[in-house]
C-alpha cells in the first residue's frame, strides 16, 4: 500500500477526539515530513454532534454509524475516541476493515480484549497506536536519550506518582468511571496506565508486581436517581514493582489527591546521575549529573528547546513553552509517519498489552496479597 | 461586510508565518463561535518556500508577491510575518486594500510609522491586531479579572522583566536584530514590547519614564565578510516607569541574560495582595491574598485550568497544560471575531501605537539623562 | 525532684554532640522559659577530643569515662550521641543512674533493645527524648494543628519519602553504615526512622506493612584492608502501610537517591485538602484547601513565622529562615521543659520503639512476602 | 593587644541583641578556631529587661547604663542592638573608649555620621563590622568566588529586588520607622541597604545611581494618640546604578510587596553564565554555566553543603539547612577573629559609609531628577 496522503476517519467527538483533529490538522504544517492527511469522515453517537464537528474541524462526511465509517473507501486511518468499553470491538472492526488505529487510551477494559487487539493489530499490517500522549514530550524523548547515552549511568530505581483530583471531593457524583464493566479499574485505567508506560518505556518491561488498592469514598451519589450508588473501582492504587532488569520501582496513583490536577511525576535514579520529572511543568527537566566539582553539583532545570526532539519543528526558541495539544501533534506525527511507511507505531498495541497486564498484576496482586508475576506478551 | 468565513492571505512563511497558519486551521475547532477561516492565499519572497507552505498547510494559491496577494479578492484578511522593517509597508497596503490586518509585533520601527498605521487602521473601518501573543494568555486574562474585580485591592507597584539569552554568548554573530534600520531597537524592541504592552494592559497608560540603555557585547563578527561589525542597538534597557495612575513601576529587559529563555515576569504589588507571573512557567500564576489567618497565607500557586478565560475550549481538564502555539489560536481568535463582528480586536494598532511611543520615551530617556513623558495616543 | 537548672552531662563529641551542645547554650536565649542549663560534663572515646570540646563548648569537666559521667552528682540529664550500637548500653545505664536521657535517633538496633530502653524508661520517672529533630519543625506542629482542627478534613492518604544520595556513588567505601551488627538496617535505620516517625506523629500508629528492600551496591571497598566487603544491609527500601485509621500509606526510603541531599518529603492528602512538605525547604509547607473560588485554588506556600509555634521564639519577622541546628534548640526546650516540669517529653522513648517495630516490620515482610502485622507497644 | 579569650558588652536586648548573644555563646563551638568569648555586660534602657537576658543569656553583669558598659574593664568588644539613631552615638563613644565594635544595620542616619564613624574607627586600631549577615551566607561567599575565579566569565549586569511586605497594610499603625530623624530614610536604609551592601560586595563600587522613591501610604494611625500621621520617608525606592566597572544594574526596594516576607533577591549575568539568589530559600544558589552540550544547560539549584565556605562547620552533611541565626554564628566568627588577630573585619564601618553614600545618592538623585556621582571614601 502506498499513500500521497492519508485519509482519517474519527470516531467520538468529545474533548478527545477534537484533540485528535486538531492535531491532524496542524500536524503537515509542524513536521514538514508528514504529508498533511485528508479529514475525511466523522461520526459520533449524536449526529447533530458530528454534523457540526464536520464542519469546525473540515471533515467532508459526517455521521452516526461508525460501521459506515469503517466501509468508506477513503478511509485509510481512524482514530477512536470512544468512551474506554468501545474501544475493543471498534478498534477489532477497524483493523478488520483494513485501517490503520489511532486508540485512545487504555487500549481495552481487560487483558483478554487487549491480548485480542494486540493479536489482530500485528497480523494486521496496519499502523497501530495507543494514545499515551504524554510519553512522547520531548524532555521525555530526551530522558531516553539520556538513559540510553549511559551519561549518568545505570538505572537504580524508579518512583513515580500520579496524582490528581477530580474525585477528591466526596461531593463529586457517581459516574461511569466509578462502573468497573465500562471504565474498567479507575485511578489504576485512567491515570496508572500512563504511569506504567512511562515506567516501561524508560526502564523495559515489569516482572513482578505488589500491588494495593483502596477505595477512599465508597459511595456517591448518583446524578440521575440521587440514591448513594456504590464505587466499584479504586481511588488509590500503589505497587512496588521488580523490573526484568533487577531495578525496583514505586507506583503512587491516585484520583483523589487533593491539589494536583495533573500531577505524573517520578524521580529516576541512576548510578551517576538522576532525573526528575513533572508533567504539572511539562516543559522542565531536572537532570542531576554526578561527578561535578565539589560544591558545583545539583539539579539542573532543562526547559524545553530546540535541541531536544522534536521540539524545534515547534519553535524555533527555547524555553516557548509546548502544551498538551503539541504532545497530540507528535502522537499523530507517530502515528501517520508509521502508517506511510509501513513500520510499526509507537507505542503500540503490544505497548498497550503490556500496561493492561500490569495493571491486571497490580489488581491481582492486591487481592491475593502477595506478589505477583506479570505475564510476558508473546 | 459579512462573512459567513475569512479568506486569509499570509505574507512570510518562517516560524511566525507557520505559527500564524496553524492556529488558524486550529481555532475553529478549539472555538466552537469560530467559523473555520479559509486559507487562502501564501506567499512568500521566496517563491519555492511559498509552495511548500501551501502544500503543508494547505493554502489554495501561492506566490512571491505580496501585492498580489492584497489584489486577491477571496483574501479578506491577511497576516503580516515578515521582518520587522516591512510591517508599515504591507500593513499600509492592506488596509489601503480593505483587508483585515494581523501584524506581527513590533508593529513598527518608529512612532511615526505606528503613528501612520494606528491612524490608518481606526479610518479603515477594518479589524486590526498586533501579536502581542503573551497577553493573551489565560491566565493574565484572569490576571485582569483578579484587578478589576479589586479582591486585591488598589494597585501598589509592578516590577517587570524579560530576561532571554539568545545574545549573551559574545560569540553569536552579527545579525539583521543588531542593525537599527531593520529592527529599530534591540532588546527594547524584541522584547521590551512585550513586557511594555503587558504593563499598560494590567495597569493603564504609562505616564513618563526614565530610562538606561547599554550594549554589553560592542561588536559582532559579520556572519557574511568575517569582519567585526558594530551592534548598532541596545542589548540592556531599563526604566522606570510612572504610570497616568500614580502607580511606579520598573522594567528591566536583556538580550543577553544568561540562562534565560523566555523570561518574561512581573511582580504586581497591591494593597490587599500580589500577583507573579513568569512566561516560562506560562500555566501558573502566583496569588498572594493579605488577610488570611494567621499562619496561612501565602503564594498560592494557580494552574491554569477551565475556569480560567478561554483555557476551556482546549481542553476541559486543569493543568494540562497550554503552550505558546495556543496562544496563537487565541489571537487567532481575537482577531477573527472582531473582523467578523465588525468591532475592534485586541490588542490592536494603537495598542502597538502606545507601546512604540513608550519603547521611544525610554530610548529618549536614557540619551537625554532626565525623566520624559510619553506623548499619549490623540 | 525540683531543679533551677539542669545539668548536662553529654557523651560523644562529633557533629551530633556539638550539635547538642549548641543547642543547649542557646536554649535559655532563645526560650525564656528554659533556665538555661549547666554543661558539666562531657566525654569522648578520645580524651584529647573530650577536653578539646569541653573548652569550645563550655564544659567543666571532661574526661573519656562515660560511666563517669553517668556517677557525676551534678549531672541530672544526659545526651547520647555515640554511634547507633552504643545507644542501648548507655541509655540504659543512664536511666538507672537516675538521669534524663536525651538519646540520638535510631534509639536502638533492634525491637528488643528499644522495648528494652521504652519499658526502663517509663519506670524511671525521668523524662526521654529521642532525636527526630526534623519532626520539631515549626512547620510541621502547624501541619498538625491543620490536621487536628479538622480544616482540611479527614485525612485519606499519605506518601513520604526520604532521599539522600551519600553511598550513591559506588566508590563510596565501606563503613560501619553498611555493617548490620553496628548500624542495624541501612537507608531504613539511618533515613526511614525519621519518615515513619513522622508518618506516625501525623497521621498515628501504624498497623500493618508490606516492606521491600535492595541493596543497589552489593559491596564495598573496605578503607582499611582495600578488600571489597559485602555491604550488609539494605540502601533502598519502601513499604505500603495501613494506619490504624485505615489510611494508607507509602513510604520511599534510599541513601542511594543521586542529587537529593536531605530529601524528606510527603505528601498528605486529606478530604478537603491537602500538605506538601520538603525538608530541602524545611521553611515552607505547602498547604492546598479545597472549595476556594473556582479558579482560586492551589498549593499555597506558607513561609515559616511568628504565627507557626516556636518561630517567634527565633525571630520576630516571618521568613527569615530557622535551620538544622535551630531544630535541635527546638528538640532541647522540649526535652529540657519536660524534664524540669516531670513529664513526659516528645517524642519520647515509646514513640522510637514504635519507629523500631515499625521498620522491623518492613524488613520482616520483605523477608516473607507477604504483609506483616507490626506489634502494639504494651 | 592580645587575647585569650574576648569580654562581650551587649547594648540593647531586643531580637537582634539576642540574636547576638546567642551567636556569641555558639561561635566557640562551631568554629574550633575561635576562643569562646566571655559574655561580660548587658545593658538595655529597661533594667528589668536586662537583667533577664543577663540570666537567660549567661551575662555577669546588667545595668541600664551604655556608658558605664563602655567602663567596664573586661568588656574588650561591644554589639550595638539599639535602634538606628543611637548607633553614631553609642559607636563613637565605644571606639573612643577602646573596644571592638559590633554595629548592626544601617550603620547611621546619614553620610556624615557614617563617615564620622569610619573615620574613627580606621584610626582606633580596634575591629569594627556592620551587621549585613545576608552577606556572610556561605552560598554567597560561593557565589564571589565562582565570580572572582572567571568560571563564568565576566559580569554582564545585577538585577537585584528586596521586597518584604510589613507595611503593606495601610492598616498597619504609624511607627518610629516612618519617622525621618529615628530611622532615616525608609525601605531604602532598612531593606535597601542589605541589597546596596550585597551589589558592592559582588561588583565593586557603584559610581553613579538614577533613583525613585515614593510612598504609597502617605499616613498611618499614630497608635498613641489615634490620629493620622505623616509618613516620613518612602515605601519604595528604586535605581538604576552604574558600577565604577561600567556593568549596569538595577535595584528595586519595597516594604509594601504583598506577599514577600525575606524577599532579598538577585540575577547576576555574566559573560559565560549567571547566578541567581533568593534569600526566602537562603539554602539555594542557582548557577547557569553556558557551554554545556546543546540541550543540557539551564540553572542548577546548588544547595549549602560542605563543600562551600564556613557550613562544614554547622554540619557535615549537605543540604541539612543553615537559618538566620547561623548567619550571626558566622558574623560573629568574622568579627571575634578579626578582633583577635588586630585585622580588619568584614563587612567593617567603611563598607556601611560605602552603603550610606549610595543610598544618600539615590535620595539625592529621586530629588533632582538626575543621576548623581556616589562619593569615593576616602
Amino acid at each position: 500500500m502506498s499513500y500521497r496522503s492519508l485519509g482519517i476517519g474519527l470516531v467520538g467527538t468529545g474533548f478527545m477526539g477534537r484533540a485528535h483533529a486538531i492535531a491532524l490538522r496542524s500536524v503537515g504544517g509542524v513536521f514538514a515530513a508528514v504529508p498533511p492527511p485528508r479529514l475525511v469522515h466523522v461520526v459520533d453517537a449524536d449526529a447533530g454532534r458530528a454534523g457540526q464537528a464536520a464542519e469546525e474541524l473540515g471533515f467532508l462526511r459526517h455521521g452516526d454509524d461508525w460501521q459506515a465509517l469503517l466501509e468508506d473507501p477513503d478511509v485509510d486511518a481512524v482514530s477512536i475516541c470512544t468512551p474506554n468499553h468501545l474501544h475493543h470491538e471498534m478498534a477489532m472492526a477497524a483493523l478488520a476493515a483494513g485501517k490503520h488505529v489511532w486508540c485512545e487510551k487504555p487500549l481495552a477494559l481487560t487483558v483478554d480484549e487487549a491480548a485480542g487487539l494486540a493479536a489482530a493489530a500485528a497480523d494486521s499490517g496496519r499502523a497501530h497506536l495507543v494514545g499515551f500522549n504524554y510519553a512522547v514530550n520531548p524532555l521525555l524523548s530526551l530522558a531516553r536519550e539520556i538513559l540510553s547515552s549511559g551519561e549518568i549511568g545505570e538505572p537504580v530505581a524508579f518512583s513515580g506518582r500520579y496524582y490528581e483530583d477530580y474525585m477528591a471531593d466526596p461531593a463529586v457524583p457517581w459516574s461511569w468511571r466509578c462502573d468497573r464493566s465500562l471504565a474498567g479499574s479507575g485511578a489504576l485505567a485512567d491515570l496508572g496506565s500512563h504511569l506504567v508506560h512511562l515506567l516501561e518505556t524508560l526502564l523495559g518491561p515489569v516482572e513482578t508486581v505488589t500491588g494495593h488498592v483502596s477505595t477512599a469514598v465508597a459511595a456517591r451519589q448518583d446524578p440521575v436517581t440521587g440514591a448513594m450508588r456504590a464505587v466499584e473501582n479504586e481511588d488509590i492504587a500503589s505497587a512496588h514493582a521488580r523490573l526484568a532488569s533487577g531495578v525496583p520501582a514505586t507506583l503512587d496513583i491516585s484520583r483523589v489527591a487533593s491539589g494536583y490536577k495533573c500531577g505524573l511525576a517520578f524521580d529516576l535514579f541512576c548510578s551517576r546521575g538522576a532525573l526528575r520529572f513533572d508533567q504539572e511543568r511539562m516543559n522542565e527537566l531536572q537532570l542531576f549529573e554526578a561527578g561535578q566539582r565539589p560544591g558545583r553539583d545539583g539539579f539542573r532545570r532543562l526547559l524545553a528547546g530546540p535541541a531536544h526532539p522534536d521540539y524545534a519543528a515547534f519553535n524555533p526558541a527555547p524555553g516557548h513553552g509546548l502544551g498538551y495539544n503539541d504532545l497530540k501533534v507528535i502522537e499523530a506525527r507517530n502515528f501517520l509517519c508509521a502508517a506511510m511507511e509501513g513500520r510499526a507505531a509507537w507505542p503500540d498495541f503490544s505497548d498497550g498489552l503490556r500496561v493492561q497486564r500490569v495493571m491486571d498484576a497490580i489488581e491481582r496482586s492486591a487481592a491475593a496479597g502477595q506478589a505477583v508475576r506479570v505475564e510476558a506478551n508473546e
